[in-house]
């Protein structure tokens, strides 16, 4: 707590956020797909950030009611014209290619082609994002104008990819904290160039696990950089008897644009997560969305499908599906900026500073008011008005029952987190108040 | 429910309107009590349209607080002046000899007659429709023009009736289904010319039972027309055991008037009939009324007492004492009409279409989501929006935990119950789901 | 109940209002503290209205987390300038001396006393009221006006006073009822020249015990005039093992003032008197304030600490620290009125017939309605619209369960106290209902 008080209080903007533009622009330009080179790349850059750990997933390995996938790369891709110019070209974008594309390489008709071209012809100048993971094909994505230009000749197509047994790749980080009781943070990692979605994620998360590190916290802290859908199965799977450890979660995506902040609650809908999330975005001043649980989305689908069920909500600020360049080459690193990445780092940290904090306590002497004046913890001259520090430790002594949390207090009070925090301290401190966890040991 | 379905989508309003109407055209004559031969000729002309069964219990017979009256018949009554003409006569309108009235042949001066005429001056074209069941008296009821031209001189007065013991009959309908679990559909039936207040009941509840009858229904339907308040209680108290059996019910009256619907709630207030017609009614573009469980009204009085408390709402177009009409004889065959008739049965319909598809479901793969793409049901190319049908998919999978039905779901989602009820029914045929009632049996 | 009844009906609001603000007028005069002799002499002025016992705890007895202080008694206090005139004189404002300072007599400089002196800037018109019971010191209160004429010079300081072993006296009476179910009034008396905190509340309980003496109630009565703080802490911890006999309770002050009702709630909430309050103050055609329970304020911080948790709320009007007399002078004779304080009575003599009244009842014919024509509790003739008496009638039916009482019948219904309550007696007599409490005995 002391730590992430002081870290908040000397919060530097301008440097968290010129840091995250760096860490977004760097991983750019990677080709990441669900598995593959450019996935490892991407997480082998993240180390030097945090000390995460990859690990792999061999091809075939039953998870749920899912299998993990051959493993994807690709290495160049184009369309020539008869003139042998490349009209198409991969190493422009590597949204270019349809994601999991099997290697081609044929002479074919413009008719032939077409098949396998993908536009969006409402936004003329940006090229779709598009995926086949589950079902063999090829295909290649481009602008509108590209593919009005393309005259009816003879096109030599090359997707130099390889798709065969390999592994699936994700990276780990757990931070230990004074508990085994742990706060899950995951960002789907799998997408190629597209800045918002999911680089901003995987970048806040990064360095919110660089800042975490070494810190003397509460919870232990995990962090999941993993393809979205396959590898947040994959994961479940593989760890599903340490689940009950994790008591809070955050999915973290689209955290780079100017939009306000959204907080989608957990299936649970009213968890502890949930709750605090909705309080820190209430008490900040700034214009919020909180939706409830859907199970479509990221990878809360997963965390919160009704077998697994973990309390863990999802923070965005422009949701997917709702900024018109979601899933297109317009998701680039003009959307994002250090600012807005800087705001939710920051936000993440006010949660999780609520989190550590949001003690539950049992107030030791609960029959009438303990004389907190002989304690030298209340005004003596008496007549005038409570201050607020008074007032907040009335309102802790009357409410801690061991059920009810500071976050409850502050609801029911109206008083700020902090000086309900400060007002516990000083009543354990003075043994008026013992934790109720501690009490359950 | 896909005999149900195919009803709704080439239901003809114009040809159920004019059967409807026709039904409480033929009824409207005949003078209806709580017991009698008016009301037997009323149920043996129902038969011809739905093949109920005529009950008869014994004059005597004790049921809970209550005995079972006398039976009353009536051939004639009439007023006759000094001139021999009649005043009143009881063959132009029934309602003019308040019901169970005893027998009289008498002469009278009009202060003597006096105290035996009802009318309602501030509509003084109406006759009153007036009752004394358990006090023995006699009287009759009259237009207040009648009234004012009556003069000072003897009159002649006569009420051939017959009041001893009998029975009290009532009809019953049971339509097997799938399982032992009943829907109940009452109408009271013991009013003589009044056609809103209860032969538009007892007419929609006839054709609604020719069209179940051969359906194949997931829940057994039983449909009472009976004499109000002491026919409900002679029928409880026959069935006392049984009662468990109903699981959903529905008391019908006013459903010919060109009123906006209002469905009254059961005692319970949010049993699975109140939740489904309630969903019913706000999904229908239509204005429309929810009114909280009184003790007041038609037979939910009875169904709802706190000692049977069955899950019985009530649904009306205007209500009982709301509409200036009624008990009088402006409640004419005037004030229905065939359109409000169909639309009537065509609202019950729906409700019942969706308790017999408000089916709870358990997701037979909870952990993480199922792949729904190697079955079938999902699209190949990621990366787009995804459809409305897969969106119900991804509900149906996350909500169905045995305890949430698809009105929940509807609710919660913002789908439409068809929808949903689509993708359960190709989750099942997947193996994806399992109907909640089957496994616990 | 039938006395209150009548009680309320012939309420004379004038003879009712001077007698309680005549008994505010004699008491205020007197200089009151936590213990002394002030308190003492104020407690048998308050006998002749209510015939309270007066009970003295030692000094030095241990009470929870507190210590019974030691007894304080003044006899003069003044400030001379140094031609021996009296510029402070605490015959003219007993809150010209802070409460339990402690004895000086001294000479010093102006220098030297200003520290001991304590004045309200913002209303220099008025003398502050302040205390220091629990850290030895002394002081006067002045109003700014006299501050501000204090020269240069030397002074002459008395303060005649005594602090050591004694007792803190506090006065109780209790009304027993037709059980031993209590209800509990209390109200601070410790405050010395202070008219509507706290000798409106004083007054009120003395004429309210006037009234309820010699009275049949269900309900037993317990009264309490005790110092703030210390005194409700005291009377808790010496009468801790028969708390669980309290089933309602009202903390009373600031009952004088012009201002609307107040009521404060217990903290649990929804505690019987919480939602009896509430219901009186909705259907008093007056505006009033409802507020949460907080743990500030007067003695309900104490009977509703965690470890007691009373079901006990707090009336007043304009609450204390809203008005800006408050702990000063101008808290005087002139800021309450006799109408407001007889309104005050009414409203608590309203509150508590609605707790005798509040009875839970068990249906005893609870399957279908019983027949109540033929018990003569209902109309003859059917066909009319039911009256106000047999609607209140079937709802009583409808609702006793056992656990819902006559309020929550209210509160469905729309109907009055008093109708359902005379619906409630018929039933009784007819043998329909029963007490839920004589059943559980």
């Amino acid at each position: 707590m002391a730590a992430l008080t002081e870290l908040l209080q000397s919060f530097d903007a301008e440097r968290e956020g010129a840091e995250l533009y760096q860490l977004v622009s760097d991983l750019y330009p990677i080709c990441r797909s669900i598995t593959g080179n450019g996935l490892r790349e991407s997480l082998r850059l993240i180390q030097r950030t945090a000390p995460l750990s990859l690990h792999e997933v061999p091809s075939g390995t039953p998870v749920f009611d899912w299998v993990v996938p051959n493993e994807w790369n690709i290495r160049d891709a184009w369309i020539k014209n008869n003139r042998g110019e490349k009209v198409v070209d991969f190493h422009r974008s590597n949204l270019h290619v349809i994601s999991y594309s099997t290697p081609v390489r044929q002479s074919m008709s413009l008719a032939e082609l077409r098949p396998h071209l993908i536009t969006l012809p409402d936004t003329p100048d940006w090229i779709p994002y598009r995926t086949s993971y589950y079902q063999e094909t090829w295909g290649f994505c481009l602008n509108y104008r590209q593919y009005e230009r393309l005259r009816d000749e003879t096109y030599e197509v090359c997707i130099d990819s390889t798709l065969g047994p390999g592994h699936l790749t994700y990276g780990e980080l757990r931070i230990p904290g004074g508990t085994d009781a742990e706060v899950l943070i995951s960002a789907h990692s799998c997408h190629p160039s597209l800045a918002n979605d999911n680089l901003s994620g995987m970048a806040v998360a990064a360095v919110l696990a660089q800042h975490l590190s070494g810190m003397s916290l509460r919870y232990s802290y995990r962090f999941l950089w993993i393809p979205g859908t396959i590898g947040a199965i994959t994961w479940l799977a593989l760890h599903e008897a340490e689940l009950h450890k994790i008591k809070h979660g955050l999915v973290l995506s689209c955290l780079g644009d100017p939009g306000r902040f959204t907080y989608k609650r957990s299936r649970r809908g009213n968890a502890e997560i949930d709750r605090v999330a909705a309080h820190i975005l209430a008490h900040s001043a700034r214009e919020f969305h909180l939706l409830e649980f859907t199970p479509l989305g990221y990878d809360e689908r997963q965390y919160c499908s009704p077998g697994i069920n973990l309390p863990m909500g999802c923070l965005m600020r422009t949701p997917n599906g709702v900024y018109p360049q979601y899933h297109t080459s317009a998701d680039d690193l003009s959307l994002v900026n250090s600012r807005s990445l800087a705001e939710s780092l920051n936000t993440i940290l006010h949660i999780i500073r609520f989190l550590e904090g949001n003690q539950r306590y049992v107030n030791l002497k609960p029959k009438c008011e303990p004389q907190l004046g002989q304690r030298g913890l209340y005004r003596q001259l008496g007549g005038t008005k409570n201050a607020t520090a008074e007032e907040a430790m009335l309102w802790v002594l009357n409410l801690s029952d061991g059920e009810q949390s500071l976050l409850d207090i502050a609801i029911r009070s109206g008083l700020l987190f902090a000086t309900l925090r400060a007002a516990a301290e000083n009543l354990l401190e003075a043994g008026l108040l013992d934790e109720a966890d501690r009490r359950r040991q």
